[in-house]
């Protein structure tokens, strides 16, 4: 799971499951004018790239199209003081994409602000889940 | 603001503005099988027509067909181990639409589980904010 690289783990995460277990999430959305800042699919991007170290790599792995992330990559870099990915050495095609600071503590925020909502609001979801049929 | 009447209100309830102010959404979704048992249309027009008591009124206040808001009620009915509302004296055209015990005890947990998320995870949503540009 990519949000490994950063030590917070939530449901999202989890593979789905095919089962009729019921499915919990909570997703955080921050939005400026038109634009998304950062979301569920956008956060996932972040840790993508973090991980395979590349934008068209990241994309793959999403079964994205390279167009579309950079699309939400760009939407990001408007968004944030600062941009959240950085060319690696090699170039804008040999050398890869990393995360910048910035990007990084984009997605330690978001997915602990995450955690702490799947952990506060779990006597509550708990609550609602024994009323399922 | 229909959320009100719970006693629980949370950014989401707030209307949309219209400047360049971010805008923080955390959303709930409980999914079982194909079939959203609640998230946050569903609540919203639990809420709607806790205000309004009729499935009509408490569509057209969403700017929903009854249709619609007919489909949304009876997927949770069949998701919930009971109905979430129920035909007020009067039969099914005179008499209007409640909430069911069930119903708010749906609603009212899970505005408390959005409530919590926002609460905790304020810290690191704030530290977001203030990575924008």
């Amino acid at each position: 799971m990519p949000s490994d690289a950063f030590g917070v783990t939530t449901r999202d995460n989890m593979p789905a499951k095919r089962t009729a277990a019921p499915d919990v999430r909570f997703r955080l959305r921050i939005t400026v004018g038109d634009a998304i800042a950062i979301g569920p699919g956008k956060v996932d991007l972040l840790e993508a790239i973090h991980t395979v170290g590349s934008l068209t790599a990241a994309a793959r792995s999403l079964g994205m199209s390279y167009r579309r992330a950079w699309l939400l990559v760009d939407t990001m870099n408007k968004c944030f003081s600062a941009p959240v990915v950085r060319t690696a050495a090699g170039g804008a095609r040999g050398g890869g994409t990393l995360l910048t600071e910035l990007g990084r503590e984009v997605v330690e925020r978001y997915r602990r602000a995450e955690a702490a909502a799947y952990a506060t609001g779990k006597p509550h979801i708990d609550a609602i889940l024994k009323l399922l049929r």
